[in-house]
């Protein structure tokens, strides 16, 4: 039986400002991401947004960013190191705590932004930020963008994780994601994004712009909520994955 | 036999800011307030805070405060209710967070600043902000100001505390501290604040500028860092009450 | 002829959160009061209002509150003094760069959210947060909630100011606001706030909810943006002002 | 007639965390650099520090750094174009209020920490960060490391500018800092610190490690304040270059 996961970000918002469509995911998606304060997502929305994840029985994750509200921690920053294992392992403790007060568990950790795609690109920075949140949690299990840096990290750790591909970005054949600026690069075909992600769940493989197979782990797809479009691939993909008889649940993670 | 717990406030620092002589004050409390990164006590210094305290076998509180890094969270705030509970359980979840990471464990908290001085007088906010903690761990011991609404709060919500006194300051008849612009209302004679911890702890009172005794939960006496006189006190109510028979050791929680 | 000026907080966004309808404002104001950074509008955000504001010859106000993103300015905080002074001059100095920079000047000061309430009710509190901004500017034109602690501020400073009413808001005989949790107390129907808005200007008196006419500086109406009955009631306000002939522009500033 | 100007960074402290020997490197000093509140020094520290670089009869210079306290503005981020020129117009328009409030004036710029060396590394950065200080005030001085692209963006800029060394650096020879890991990279000795700057200042020119001289606007040597060995060179340097008969004065700045 072929089982995936859906996760999005959620818990964007701050203070007065509102970020998403977090209850419209929610009947989406299998695992939430939640922002933990340093990027977006104050002890308020914290508190609220575990809340509707728990309530919807949703998997919960910690999202930790880099220190940087106004650039949503998008921003590259120059943190590595211990510093970086400690300011990840500070905001999943937050997430944890905002999690057991509403009566669930942190059960996966993603990178935010720019942190993530650095970590996509260094092993070693990949492996001090997921460093920081084992000596939490060991059984955290890591979501990795599959094939990249962050997967090697997670392996050398022989940390539990979990293999991530986006919906809506074309592949290269060396299995990195088709730079934004040049055509097609991103997919606005709800249809389109949904009859590629069954293709590579059933393939258990990336498949690339020019139709090459890369083996990957295709544990769960990235979804997006901001805007229209974003919802409608969403649930386009989710419809199209259940009609082919693809099982949505939450990934239970690799080793 | 007598045992009283001796705390103090530490990891105050912040980024390239250093505060407080904390490698001092450990060989002398045997439980440390550690600040959660809202007014003071960044990532980097909670991890180390963390670790020296695990290595010394201190015990280890949450120090949560305001968001309020400017003011060092002794300026008043209005937040109060859920908020202050999601405030107060963010903290604590990161303290509790950067603990494991260290090998260790939180135990108790301790509100800081201006949110301490506030719940001190309105238990309502007091039991906000204890809400929070215990949301996150029910068997979390509260620190609470002797005879304050702080203890009212915690008496009533039936959790763990315990009852804390000043080295160095004098108390008023209704057991409320002496304002601090009187004479005398700060101590600053470390064999006056020492002879008087031992003679209070030996009471299990509080003993007011008149004289007068009110039976107190004397569980646990304030320190200081911050200065040479501050530690000369430390080291002084240490030394006087371990010649005095009294057995320092970490408070246990009353219920 | 009668006169009177439309005002506006704008520049409220933050980072990647946008907030308010600042565009569709510009067409109904005459001046607009521009958040500082502290609880809202970073320099990007502040970039953008003043280069806007610029090119619609609107009325340019710094607009400066607590510093509390999280609670928008909108929790009362324990700052006065000289401290609350260099807090104002701080945020006044960026909003004068960012205007000189979009070839704008700022001419008015308008304070925000809490901070307002507390000086609308402290007039010591008041005096320190305008001799901040005087120290910077003396001929700035502070803009005062008519008949509170603030105009008696600014008259006791002999600075130049200018008087300002609510469109939207039901008025007590003592010239406070109605509490917001009384019936009536906020005006939802764009008809009725703008056929008071006529009254009062042509009365120069704030005028009751029993009626009663309190004389009073009319310079200036404050008017909202967030959502779309603040955007009918400012356009109803506008177009019944202009059809009742009373002339729209900037205040010159009393003293 | 030889003139140098002798500056320092200033007004570090945050909050109540203490940092620098800001009254004794005044007594040194022709030039302050004044941090701005994003990296260091809050509104009630630019106003302590503006009031005494004003008493003493200092040049006063706003010290813009990136937003990040934690880091103390250390840490490279990826701000650039019109973004961090906004950012650098907004930390020179709130020193320009409080140099203004305290009775002086800001007449010189110079960026802190990583955002200067990456802007000596960019001289499309440094142009950026440049621009948006001169669209609000276009006689300012930019202060630049000498032979860097820090110079190379100011010169194509035609803004008024001067040219800085370091007191305790030693230089490769083309005119880069030799590697902070490398011996004798930095120098300790303030005698030694000393005699290089007389030399340098007389030859106008960055005498290098094998003795080259590579001719540069040497219009101002950098100093620092952060421990003891700093202000003896601090103080060595100056009575050297006295000695010398060399007239220690503000730069008047070189287009």
């Amino acid at each position: 039986m072929t089982t995936v996961d859906l996760n999005a970000d959620m818990g964007e918002s701050y203070g007065p400002w509102t970020m998403g469509q977090d209850r419209d995911l929610l009947g989406v998606i299998t695992s939430a991401n939640i922002a933990c304060g340093m990027h977006a997502g104050d002890w308020d929305v914290m508190a609220a947004t575990m809340d509707t994840a728990v309530a919807n029985g949703t998997g919960i994750g910690a999202h930790p960013g880099f220190p940087d509200l106004q650039g949503f921690g998008r921003r590259r920053m120059q943190i590595g190191g211990a510093s970086l294992g400690n300011l990840v392992a500070y905001q999943l403790g937050a997430a944890q705590a905002m999690a057991d007060a509403a009566g669930g568990k942190v059960r996966h950790l993603k990178l935010h932004g720019a942190l993530a795609n650095m970590c996509a690109e260094d092993a070693t920075l990949a492996r001090a930020a997921y460093e920081g949140a084992l000596r939490v949690d060991p059984e955290i299990i890591v979501m990795v963008l599959a094939a990249t840096c962050q997967q090697e990290a997670a392996e050398a750790l022989g940390c539990r994780w979990a293999g991530e591909i986006f919906a809506d970005r074309a592949y290269n054949d060396d299995a990195t994601l088709v730079d934004r600026s040049l055509p097609g690069a991103v997919i606005h075909d709800p249809d389109l994004a949904a009859s590629r992600m069954v293709e590579m769940v059933r393939a258990g493989a990336i498949i690339t712009e020019s139709g090459k197979h890369i083996p990957a782990a295709v544990d769960t797809i990235c979804l997006h909520g901001d805007g229209k479009t974003a919802l409608l691939i969403a649930r386009a993909v989710r419809a199209a994955l259940q009609a082919a008889g693809v099982t949505l649940e939450m990934f239970s993670g690799r080793r």
